[in-house]
C-alpha cells in the first residue's frame, strides 16, 4: 500500500490524470459495475476525458466517481451501503455511505448534461437520494412518500435529469432521513457552468468537503442516531484532525473552497492569515457588490458556502471550525478535569496549610496532550497533532492550509512543515530583543517614527500577584 | 364543522373577502369587542375596506386581526390569555396566546397609519408587548420596568403610535419574558408601503408565519418552561407536520414569505426545486445588489427574512427547516432504537453464531414510520405524514410548496397531490432504462453527445459486501 | 474609591484624556513594566498622544492597554493570568485573563504600526497568544505546535508584527484552546486606518466588547470548562446585566459598535428603537451595495461584527442578545417552577374540587423577580435589574441604549433614567383615552382619515373565557 504522500506524488507526475477507481466495460443498457473506494486518502482531481472539458475539484479525503456515457447521457452508480471509515488512524467507526466510503463520492458534471444515476440500496432499510439544491422534474426529487416510494432494500432505482444551472450542490437521503444522515449518508456534487460565466472565477485550486458529525463513545464504533445536541466527533468528510489532508496551495493561487453542512448546527469555518469571501453558495454565483471579506463563515445546517482567497501568506496556516468544542476528539469520561469542580472551601482550607497546593488538573490541559494516558479501544486523544513545535493540541474539525513558493501547479502532495525565514517566529525574552524580519509581502510601513516619550496618562501601577488562596 | 379545504374554496369563490372573526359596532371611546378565534386553520387574506388598500398577507395556520377606525386611528384590541392550541390533529398543547390561538393574530397596517392597540391581560401574571423592530416613541416599546410598568393581570393598556416604516415586524412581551414566550405568546406585524417602494416587489403570494418551539413530554399537554436547548417540538406557528397548511401557488406567480423566529436556536429554512433571494429582513429591504441566491436560509433568533421566488417548477415541493431533528416530532422514551447502542463485544460474539443476525433496531427506522406503535395520549407519531407514495417519515417544522399550472389567482386551497408527467418519476431498475421525459422549463440541454468510451482511468474495482460482523 | 458615574464625569471633564493605568519609564531595551487594571468599570477613552492620532474606541466594562514607544516600534506587555473578575455587584469569578481582568485589555494601533506585545505567561500551563484576524508572519500567528512552541509558565515571549491592515480583530491563546478560553482569556484589538477610507466612517462614538460565556453554579466561582452547550452565564465582556454599563450617545450621533463572539454559540444582538448596518466584519469593511438594514444581527462565533446607526429616537433602548435565556443568569435548582411540571391528572382532579386552584409557579415567573427569595452566596437572582417603571426581570447579555438631545459631545457617563414627554408611555385604559403625543421625528403620517364604518366582514365572536380545568 502507498502512502498518501506518494500517492499525491504519482499523480502530480502524471498530471493528475490518475484515479483510485474505474469503470468496466459493459452493454449500454445493462447497470454500470458501481465503482469503490477503500482509502479515506485525498484523490487527485478526476480529470474528464469525455464530453466537455473542466477543472475539477479536489474532495478533501474523497475521490470523484467516474461515469460512462450512454448515448449522450452520463451514467453514474451509487451504492448505498454500511462501510467502514476510518476517521484517523487509530480510530474506524462503522457507518453508512455510499460506494465504500462515507461520505459518498463527489458527483461532477456540467451545466447542461443529461445524467442518469442508479441507486442501489444495500441497507437493511428503504432509502432515497434528494439532490439538494437542483432544478429537476418533481418526481426526481428524492422525498420518500411525497416524490417517490423508497428504495426497498436489495433493489436499485434510477434518477435523471439535466444539470440544468452550474453550481454546487449536496445529496444524501429523504428517507428515515434523521438516522441515515446521522449515520453519514451524503455527498457533493459539482456542476460547473458550460461556458465563461460571469460570477464564477477560474481558479488554480478547488476544494470541497461536507461538514458532518457523529456521537460515538469512546471505544465505541457506531453512532448513537438520536443525538440532536451532545455530538462529540465534529468531522470534515467523516475525518478528524490530524486525520484530515491539509490545502495545499501555491503562493498566490486564487483558490476556491466549497463546504456543505449536514449537521445539526452552524459551523464558522475560520482561515488564518487570509481574507476571503463567499463567491457563491447552493442557490448560485453571489453578485459581486454584495461580497463582504470575511476571515471567518457562518455555514448553516444545509448550506453550501463557496469561498475564495488568493493565498499570498506563505505557511502552515490554521484552518478550523472557530467552536472550540469542535476542535476536540470525543472526551472520555475519565479525563481528570478539575478546574470547573466545585471546589468551594476545601482548597481555600488547603492552601492555608500548603500555599503551593493546586489541584490536579487545575492548570489546565495542555499537558494532557503530551501525557501518555491509556485511552479506549478505537479512540482518538482528544487533544492531539504533532507539529514542527510539539503538540498542536487540536482534533475534529481542524485542518492546515499550506502555502508554498515553489508548490508545483496541480501539485497537492503535503510539503512538510514550513520553513519560516529568520526572525519571524515568537521566541521567548531572555533580556535581548532579536533582530526580526520586516514582514513581506505588504511594504514597508510608513509609520511616524519613535517618540521616545510615554503617554501622558495617569499612573497606577499593580504588581500582579495571582490569587493565591482562591 | 367545514373542513380546511371547503373552506379555502368558499374564500376563493367569494374574492378573499371572508374572514372567520369580527368587530361589533361599539361606541367610539369604549373598549372595541375583542375579536377571538377558534380555529387553527389558515385563514384567507383580509381584504381591507377602509384606509388606503394594500395587497394582504396569509398567516400560515393563521389570522389577521380585524380592526376598527376610530377618528383616523386603528384600533386594535389584543387580549393575552391562556388558550387551547391543536398542534396538528391528535394533538393538542396548553399554551398561553392571544385571542384563543398561539400565535396571535397577524396585525396589518399601512405605512403612516396611527394606531391604538387594546391590550387586555387574562394571564395570571403581569405581561406587555414589545413591538419588535418598530421606530415608536420609547415608552410604547414595550419593556417592563423600563419603558413601562407591566400590565397587570385584569388589566387593560393602551398603545398608540404610527407605523412609521414599512416592513415586516413581530410582537411578543418584554416580561417575564423567557416564559412567556416559551408558552407561545408571539404574533406578526406587516406595515404595507403607503406608496409604490423601489425595493418592495408586487407579488402574487404573500405568506408569513413565526417559528417557535415547545418542550411537551409525550402524554404531556403543557410546555416545560425552563428548556433552554433540547426542546422536542419545533414548530411553525405553533404547528407541527402533518398539521402545517402547504404553501399554494399558480405556476410563475411571485411568492413572498416572511418568516420570523423566536425559538433558541437557528433555523435554516430550505426550499426545492427553487432558488430565492432575501428581499427584506425586519430592519427594511434589503439592497438589490446584495441579494444572495440561495435554496436555504438561515434565520437567527429574533431576525425576520423576507424570501422572494418565481414559483416556475410544478409539484410538491419538500419546503422544511434543514435540521433532521425539527423534521421530527416528539420523541418518546420507549421508542426502541438500537443502531447506536454500545453493543460492543456483544454483536461480534452472535454473529459468528448466527452469520446474518441483527440487531432489532440495526435497520434505522423508516419502518417504524409505518408501524402501529401504541403512543401515549396526545402525542403524534415522530415520523409521520401520508403522501402519495406512502409515508413521508416527518414531523415538526415541514410542509409543501405546492404548484400548479392551473391554480387560481388568490386561490388558497390545497390542489392535491401533484400528477407527475410520464416519465418524470424515479423508478426501480429492472433491466430496461424508461423512456423519460425531458425536463420542462430550462430548454433542450446544448451537451456534446455520447462519446462511447470510457474514461482512461487506473481500474480498481471492488464488489460491494457490506460489513457482515461489524 | 470613586463610583462609575463621578469616574465618568471625571474622564468627561478632562476630555477623555484620563486612564486608570500606566507605563513606567523604564530601559529600551527592558521589558515595558505591565500596566493593570483592578476595576471593571468601563474606562473613558484613551486618547493618543504619540505616533499618528485616531479617534479612541470604549471599551464595554474594558479598557485600552497604554504603550510605549521604542524606536518606531509601539511596546504593549500583556500578562497572562488567574484574576478576579467583577461579573456584577454581587458576584465575582475566579477566571484567567490578561493583566488583572477577562477580559483582557484592548489594544488600539495604527494601520501601518509597527507592533511589538511581550507575553508573561504567570498562568500554572502553557500558553500563547493568536491574533485573530492579522496578516503577519506565519511564525507570529500563534497556534502552537504549529507556528510556535507554546509559551511555559513562568517566561515571556515576544510578538512583533506589522498592523497590515485597519480593522476590528480579536486575540486569544491557541494553547490547550478550549480550557483557556472557557476560563475568559480574550481581548480586543483595533487597528484604525491610517488615511481617510472610503469604506470607513467616522462616527461619533465607537463601542466595543466581546460576547462570552460561562458555566458556573450557584454558589461556585470557577467556571465548569468542559460544558459545550449549557453554560448558564452569558456575558459581555464577562459582565452580566445590571453590571453592563449602557452605550450612551448624543441625540443624531452615528454610533459604531464592534462585537466579537468566543462563545459556542450565535448570538443576535437586537438594538430597539433604531435599524443599524454591518459596516464591517473581522474580515474588512463591507462593501456599501451589500450592506442590509437590520435590527438584529446574528454574530457567529469567531467572527466581529461592526455596525453603525444614527442614534436618532431618544429614550432608554433595550439592547440585548435575543435569545431569551441569554437574558437570564443563572437559575438555581430550587427555583420553583411548576409551568411545565408534569401534572396530567392531577390538575384536572383538583381543579374538580376547586374551581380557581393552580399550582404554585403555574402564573409564571415575573412576580419572582421581585420576591425575596434567598441565593446562594456569589449568585445573582435569574430576573433582575431595577428600572423606572420597577424590575426589568433580566439578567445576561442586556444593556441599554441611552439616546440624549443634550448629551455632550466625548461624556460618557450614565445620564440616568429618560423623562419621556407626555402622552408617550403606554397607558391603564380606564375608560378614558389619554391624550397622545404625536410621535416626533417622522413627519405626520398622510393617513386616509376615519371611515367610521366596519369592514364587512363574516360575525363570529367569542367570549374570553381562558381555559379553566386544563
Amino acid at each position: 500500500m502507498t502512502s498518501r504522500r506518494d500517492f499525491f506524488k504519482a499523480a502530480a507526475l502524471t498530471g493528475g490524470a490518475v484515479a483510485a477507481a474505474s469503470v468496466s466495460k459493459v452493454a449500454m443498457s445493462a447497470l454500470p459495475e458501481p465503482v469503490l473506494q477503500t482509502s479515506p486518502d485525498t484523490m487527485p482531481p478526476l480529470v474528464p476525458n469525455t464530453g466537455r472539458p473542466y477543472n475539477p475539484v479536489v474532495t478533501l479525503n474523497g475521490w470523484t466517481l467516474p461515469w460512462r456515457m450512454n448515448q449522450g447521457v452520463k451514467e453514474f452508480h451509487l451504492v448505498a451501503e454500511p462501510v467502514l471509515r476510518e476517521m484517523a488512524p487509530g480510530m474506524t467507526a462503522h457507518l453508512w455511505g455510499y460506494n465504500g466510503q462515507s461520505p459518498g463520492p463527489t458527483i461532477e458534471v456540467v451545466e447542461g448534461d443529461r445524467v442518469r444515476i442508479f441507486v442501489t440500496n444495500k441497507l437493511p432499510e428503504h432509502t432515497s437520494v434528494h439532490w439538494h439544491g437542483q432544478r429537476l422534474p418533481n418526481g426526481m426529487d428524492g422525498v420518500t412518500g411525497l416524490n417517490q416510494p423508497g428504495i426497498p432494500a436489495g433493489k436499485t432505482f434510477v434518477y435523471e435529469f439535466e444539470a440544468r444551472r452550474p453550481g454546487t450542490f449536496m445529496y444524501h437521503p429523504h428517507a428515515d432521513e434523521m438516522v441515515q444522515m446521522a449515520m453519514g449518508m451524503m455527498g457533493f456534487w459539482v456542476t460547473h457552468p458550460k461556458n465563461k460565466h460571469p460570477l464564477i472565477s477560474d481558479v488554480d485550486r478547488d476544494y470541497c468537503f461536507l461538514l458532518n458529525a457523529y456521537d460515538i463513545d469512546p471505544g465505541a464504533y457506531t453512532p448513537k442516531i438520536m443525538t440532536m445536541l451532545d455530538f462529540n466527533l465534529w468531522t470534515w468528510n467523516s475525518r478528524l484532525f490530524p486525520g484530515i489532508s491539509p490545502l495545499v496551495a501555491r503562493k498566490n493561487d486564487r483558490v476556491r473552497l466549497r463546504v456543505g453542512n449536514l449537521t445539526m448546527t452552524n459551523h464558522p469555518i475560520h482561515i488564518h492569515g487570509h481574507e476571503f469571501e463567499v463567491t457563491g453558495t447552493d442557490g448560485g454565483p453571489t453578485p459581486k457588490a454584495g461580497r463582504w471579506p470575511e476571515v471567518t463563515v457562518d455555514i448553516a445546517v444545509g448550506q453550501m458556502r463557496q469561498m475564495e482567497f488568493i493565498a499570498s501568506e506563505e505557511g502552515d496556516w490554521a484552518f478550523h471550525c472557530h467552536k472550540s468544542h469542535h476542535t476536540m476528539n470525543a472526551m472520555g469520561h475519565d479525563v481528570p478535569t478539575m478546574i470547573g469542580v466545585d471546589h468551594r472551601g476545601m482548597t481555600k482550607k488547603i492552601t492555608k496549610l500548603i500555599p503551593d497546593y493546586m489541584v490536579m488538573g487545575e492548570r489546565g490541559m495542555a499537558d494532557m496532550s503530551e501525557m501518555q494516558m491509556p485511552l479506549p479501544d478505537n479512540t482518538l486523544p482528544m487533544m492531539t497533532g504533532e507539529g514542527p513545535f510539539g503538540s498542536v493540541e487540536m482534533g475534529g474539525m481542524f485542518s492546515m492550509l499550506k502555502v508554498r513558493k515553489d508548490q508545483k501547479p496541480g501539485d497537492y502532495s503535503d510539503p512538510g512543515w514550513y520553513k519560516h525565514p529568520e526572525g519571524t517566529i515568537a521566541y521567548e525574552f531572555t533580556g535581548e530583543l532579536a533582530k526580526p524580519a520586516r514582514s513581506s509581502g505588504a511594504g514597508q510601513p510608513s509609520m511616524k517614527l519613535a517618540q521616545k516619550q510615554q503617554p501622558h496618562i495617569e499612573l497606577k501601577v499593580r504588581k500582579p500577584t495571582g490569587h493565591a488562596g482562591h
